[in-house]
């Protein structure tokens, strides 16, 4: 083990992301990483098992943070208000830091294989919902097409959350992308 | 040019889609495919880039299908039905092969990177239909919620379509699930 770093994990995040949105994603080399954020590639590799996984490693806490979440909401609640109440958490935890959300899409949305990575966290979100809705009783079809709901209005609210130039609270546009989920499956 | 060899393309997938059951996907080389057609290696290169080709050419006529139909549909319609009809068209398309689409799903199944360019498949067809919508004077964000929405029961659809053992109609199951993401998403 090499000496304890403070916060070596988000020097090397913030580090790659610069280097991520100067350069290109493909462009950067770990080495690069590690000289930028004043620490070794040793270190890199403690914390990450390649450059890929600096822009990926917070899937996993958002999907354990979505399912504890629902799991946390009343068994009587509908599941789209259940699925609701866990996507808009998700949307204010990650709201902490939107400049880091919008560098790490215009790097994923430049390169086609990490945007295949996005589509396949995307997908086992969706599939980690569905899983949880039918533990708690939901029958299918219902438990899939909520969980894709719920990532649908995800997908687009967080779309709409980093582009707005006005800052729009995270929360209240998955809030509203739901409402417009509704009357456009409606047909209003 | 070799010689017009009748169907080519449609024996070529047939022995393919056999292989990949038998043997799985990886274990299959275009030679064996050939082979097992009558036809020459040459003979699949005119027809498919690849082995993997064989699983994916009917993309490109599918979202030009949902996209032909869907413009085909009045401007007064509501998106949702406008959409709705796109997809159950393709799912009456769709219905003619359904042992081809059983076996295609099961060696996807059986493959990461397959899944991967399912999912991309399926992405590419979702942002097909909102950008056709919008050109068709929808806003955002209901033009790509409703694109979403209608992937979505695709998906779930086609799931039950092929694991069902009563052989359901597959543009009756597209609407009835319809109707059941309406019913998830007001909360009923």
């Amino acid at each position: 083990m090499g000496r304890w770093e403070p916060n070596a994990r988000g020097r090397l995040a913030q580090a790659a992301m610069e280097l991520y949105s100067e350069h290109g994603f493909e462009q950067t080399t770990v080495a690069e990483i590690a000289k930028r954020a004043g620490l070794t590639e040793r270190t890199f590799f403690r914390h990450f098992a390649d450059k890929r996984e600096v822009l990926f490693w917070g899937s996993a806490a958002l999907q354990e943070s979505l399912i504890n979440t629902l799991d946390g909401t009343p068994e009587s609640a509908a599941p789209i208000d259940a699925v609701a109440v866990a996507i808009e958490a998700a949307g204010a935890e990650i709201q902490q830091g939107r400049e880091f959300s919008r560098q790490r899409q215009a790097v994923i949305d430049a390169n086609p294989e990490l945007q295949e990575r996005e589509l396949i966290k995307l997908a086992s979100l969706s599939g980690a919902l569905a899983h949880t809705l039918r533990r708690r009783g939901v029958t299918e079809p219902a438990a899939s097409l909520t969980a894709e709901a719920g990532i649908a209005v995800f997908k687009v609210a967080f779309e709409r959350w980093i582009t707005d130039p006005k800052q729009l609270d995270f929360p209240q546009l998955i809030r509203e992308t739901l409402d417009e989920l509704k009357a456009a499956t409606a047909g209003r």
